[in-house]
């Protein structure tokens, strides 16, 4: 399906107009994005934890120590809400009330399963490292078999999902308009910095070109 | 006090080196900050739903309109979990294993309480605005009675908190370091870019000064 069906619980309700199914564009968010905020609750209290993932196909992982207490509600099928936001840019109105933010954010609920097969476990390894960096995985010594084991992996289906886009100006009230005062979208771009290198590198090892981190080239 | 008392459930456990309770640190992130993602459970379902917010005090403000679902649950005293994170930098090591990100990151558990002084609704609508751009509320037109009515604003106390960082260089197996790849840290940099006016500016509303996004310049 090239959309996704909002349920009761995704339909975006508020400012529907910024609603978006559309699979392409729930794609493009997820693979800009490096950073997710994993929602869970245990014993009514809910918890929101920043990490990493990475999309394969129409899933999501997310990886960590099987000590992780994130990680050990996913695995024991707890709902969660895994949630990514892109922040494009600040939003500058002539009044006070219509300052906002364009960003592009998708929302994911359901739940995880737990990846036991070490070859699948690899595929998502791989996943992960090619995500921050393209082509990274085949540098690197892989994952041993000890690695493997100390990290578990989760998968969450993308099925019940929503995604928000806020674009363009602020709204202005008409009577605002002749005010002497600057309005507009100021945008707000992420880059890579200088690379800082270990001091214990050897002979070989090439400086990373920066370019290669696709995700902001067309910035 | 100086630092926050973790509590069983704002103590991290999980490589608790990087625990932070420091009250001074954790003002720094949030005053960085400016998108948190708020948590809340309905009928057992875990939400996690971006949003601005801003610090005053040892309270951050969250607002928006009445209709917001986020905005309801939260009016009505469920437990939430708000979260702020900032990511600094990509860390690459030479085994696929010990890639990982440099961060800083607050989580906030409690319950909110709604605004319901206008005056007090005003020093909050002012403190959102200077959030993002110092001295922008003293440019713009402020909000009107309508527009205060029309805002719902929440309050979360900082009492349990908690701030989780991590920095500094890969971790590095002995057997991997002769490895010819590139090892370090890709540090992240977020700016403003360049300002986008509206097409109906009047005379006398200055192009906006980019330096004047303070969190911004440090960097």
């Amino acid at each position: 399906m090239e959309t996704f069906s909002p349920t009761a619980r995704t339909q975006v309700r508020r400012l529907a107009q910024r609603g978006v199914y559309d699979r392409q564009e729930v794609y493009a968010i997820l693979d800009e994005g490096y950073l997710c905020h994993v929602g869970f609750a245990l014993d009514g209290q809910p918890y929101v934890i920043p990490t990493g993932y990475a999309r394969l196909g129409d899933e999501i992982f997310i990886h960590g120590s099987p000590a992780s207490r994130m990680l050990r509600a996913m695995g024991d099928g707890v709902d969660v809400c895994v949630t990514v936001t892109l922040v494009d840019g600040f939003v500058f109105s002539r009044s006070a009330f219509h300052h906002s933010m364009n960003y592009r954010s998708v929302v994911m609920l359901g739940r995880a399963r737990v990846l036991a097969d070490p070859a699948e476990k690899m595929i998502a390894m791989r996943r992960f490292t090619n995500h921050i960096l393209p082509g990274r995985f085949e540098e690197v010594r892989p994952p041993s078999d000890a690695e493997l084991r100390g990290t578990m992996v989760l998968a969450l289906p993308l099925e019940e999902v929503s995604a928000k886009v806020r674009k363009g100006p602020p709204i202005e009230e008409a009577g605002d308009v002749p005010l002497p005062v600057w309005a507009g979208v100021v945008p707000l771009h992420t880059t890579p910095g200088v690379p800082v290198p270990m001091d214990d590198l050897v002979p070989g090892a090439a400086e990373i070109d920066r370019a290669r981190f696709t995700r902001f080239n067309a910035k």
